[in-house]
């Protein structure tokens, strides 16, 4: 394809994107295919001669819309935010659009360059330490293993340039609590310390957050017996109910221990753009590395996480390569982003959070940002009022926890009489608002009890959107 | 930003994208710019208020594009072929336009099932087994990283669910040869493998392809001392020099010590599209795995990696995780693809390789590549005939390595009498070429000597390109 017809394709998408976002308020939230549905409308093979444009954009709304959970919708109340704002999506486009290729600084040094600065605006947009740099990874599940691979690296004194991880004897242990994101424990897996040495730290029964008393107690116990704790991940914002580990009195236990402290504030992370919200990393600059994720309720288009770390020249050593084909004369001048991170190429990410900021500006994000720490307010203010409704978990954030309790399955004071028969209910009526297309909410397990999660911070999310979830949920669980 | 202010700046971008690619012809091949040079031109800090496009798009042409080293130009010979096809920028802006998130089969069943069909098109097109299974990953540094810990995993029967890597005994040890991929090292360290269990085979001095029987005797050597070979890295065209590793030959030799193969073709898996270049994996039917990037020669715009697998249930047990806010009714009937990975949220990125392979078609993908091959060929001829210069490895694929050898530095079967002054004037002239902007070539050390790397196939280099950078070389010599 020719740039001219390059041109005229894309105008059509351009066009056919905006009438999309446009109409996405009418559309199903959740995606209403099965199994299998999707492929079956595909050819099982590549077309050997190319198609007319006309033909792959039919599909693109007859068979790739209906067949995704419309995140962006203004009823989307899922897992999380998961927004792509518009702004970022030129970027992203301008991104491909130019085609550059990031290998080392000199490959596309405007790659480096622009990725230096704009992290280090999110840097001071989020008060983290002045000294601390950033990088653009795909995910903090990557940004995790990163941390981990580094602490593990700084706990064996760099064993990976001899006999590795196997050549270690006593044990490296990581701590966490059990509310920490799947990925932590993948992290552990994959960085070669061992689901066995993966430690979890009791929570306060009320706040679900780390009990710092706990985690002294069981890094008093493994330290007794040889272990070696090597770091420990604290998290901010859980997934499940958004509960935060309280990083000011965890990080004197890290330095007694020697750990690594890694931040995940993979969803939090955005509101770090308040002031009113800074408590949330309270202590941080004695920990080592954060992440957040900008594709979450900032709104940055997937996937673009952001991981700060407080000593780079570390991370540069245990990341490092240079092979011939990639020296320059400028080499010791600049950063090589490669060496701070997993893959070698990288995409130019850092524009779509460019264009992000400037065209939508840091004020309007802001106000985005507190009307949804609002609506979050509003609707846990409206569960608590209402008979037979309970919220679960303190609502630190833009998430509800919340749980529906008939007559006689829970005991007045919160207990669970009959937890077979309330979670068939859970499921029941959580369901039945998730098929129905009006809304999207997440059931999660806590405490061993399903209960549902509502994530508020669609970009497209008024307080009208809320008002309607609400009935939606009342009349749901009546009607199971 | 609403959808019609996106329509608006949605349009200028396009005509911009369709302009620029119109114009890089006449643009510098490498990047002109400094150290620092794009980053003073930004603020210090994001913008509080929002700003007009016009002032972003400004800022593109402005700073962006003198900052990058031009990779779609037809006279780049870079690093490796980097396309970004348009066809292909229109399925990743169509992935950007819809936001999905792909966390499971339930948030976005479209996004895993394009990728299903996709993937195994690509299969089908490259002659991979049929029961081969693939996914989409970022960069082949990430797949061979995925790779190294599926083999850790089965040399150890999952001692990632148990006390991890640091508590098997004999070292586990992994081989290639000197001229893999910086990457390959990389994730020998990242597993935790240590670098000193990363052993490489003799290469044979002629095609720079590992020697089986060299691999033979260090593999009997390290077995008789207790170690426990766990994966074989075959390289299946060398970033230096595109030798290719003996895969027939090096399979028995795996199988015997229990070893996982995976095969590292990041750069010539596009040629696999070819018939008539299926030799280069011989012997694929007995390895574990296989990465290549349609994001180099074929063209999808990065990032864009795929690792195929022979055993994914085996894929899915080291890298799965189950937390209950990401558990559906139909979870066993689905493929999950966050179990086949590092990062759990996933883009969408099979669009892009369904748009390129639908738009452009593949005979015609077929024939660019073909074309390629011939340049290359064409080239070798010209420099093997001409007095003073050297082709130093033969010519696999698309990538020519040479030197210019001025009478009396190296003697006439090719051996290097004066190494200082060789190397001065081989960095010297190819820096002069890279300087100009008229075109890019990469000097890389081999055998200890720098050559010059001669990378033929950016989607628009034609044979007056090829003959153009000839006279180039030629000249930028004899000034030298």
């Amino acid at each position: 394809m020719g740039p001219e017809e390059f041109r005229v394709a894309g105008h059509k998408l351009i066009d056919w994107i905006a009438d999309y976002r446009a109409r996405i308020p009418q559309l199903p939230v959740q995606a209403q295919v099965g199994p299998g549905e999707v492929a079956a409308k595909l050819p099982g093979r590549a077309p050997e001669e190319a198609e007319p444009f006309a033909r792959v954009l039919a599909d693109l709304g007859d068979i790739i819309v209906p067949g995704v959970t419309q995140v962006q919708h203004p009823r989307y109340f899922g897992w999380f935010p998961s927004n792509a704002s518009l702004a970022s999506v030129l970027g992203d486009l301008a991104t491909s659009g130019i085609g550059a290729l990031g290998i080392t600084w000199q490959s596309a040094p405007a790659l480096t360059e622009v990725e230096e600065v704009v992290v280090e605006w999110l840097r001071e947009l989020t008060a983290l330490p002045e000294s601390w740099r950033g990088v653009i990874q795909d995910t903090a599940s990557s940004a995790c293993l990163v941390a981990l691979l580094a602490a593990r690296e700084r706990a064996t004194n760099y064993s990976e340039a001899r006999g590795g991880l196997q050549a270690e004897r006593a044990p490296l242990t990581v701590y966490t609590t059990e509310h920490a994101h799947s990925s932590i424990a993948k992290a552990v897996a994959l960085a070669g310390f061992g689901r066995e040495n993966l430690r979890f730290a009791d929570v306060d029964p009320v706040t679900y957050a780390m009990d710092p008393q706990a985690l002294a107690r069981i890094l008093a116990e493994d330290a007794a017996q040889g272990l070696r704790p090597a770091a420990v991940v604290v998290n901010v914002g859980t997934t499940g109910t958004t509960a935060v580990d309280p990083l000011a009195q965890i990080v004197p236990l890290a330095r007694q221990y020697g750990m690594w402290v890694h931040v995940d504030a993979a969803m939090a992370g955005s509101a770090l753009l308040l002031p009113e919200m800074r408590w949330l990393i309270d202590g941080v600059d004695g920990a080592d590395s954060l992440a957040w994720n900008p594709h979450k309720w900032l709104g940055t288009v997937l996937d673009c996480a952001l991981l700060y770390v407080a000593d780079p020249a570390h991370l540069i050593r245990v990341m490092s390569t240079n092979p011939s084909y990639l020296r320059s004369a400028v080499d010791g001048e600049v950063t090589q982003y490669k060496d701070w991170g997993i893959p070698l190429g990288r995409r130019f990410r850092a524009l779509k959070l460019w264009f992000h900021l400037r065209l939508d500006g840091v004020e309007a994000i802001r106000a985005r940002l507190r009307r949804d720490l609002e609506h979050a307010r509003w609707l846990a203010e409206q569960v608590s009022s209402a008979p037979g409704w309970r919220i679960l978990a303190p609502v630190a954030l833009q998430t509800v926890v919340l749980r529906h309790e008939p007559s006689g399955l829970v005991s007045d004071a919160g207990a669970v009489l009959d937890a077979d028969a309330l979670n068939a209910h859970t499921l029941a009526w959580a369901d039945s608002v998730n098929r129905s297309g009006a809304a999207l909410v997440t059931p999660a397990l806590l405490d061993g009890t399903w209960s549902v999660r509502v994530s508020i911070g669609a970009e497209r999310t008024e307080r009208p959107d809320v008002e309607a979830l609400w009935r939606l949920l009342q009349q749901a669980a009546a009607d199971a």
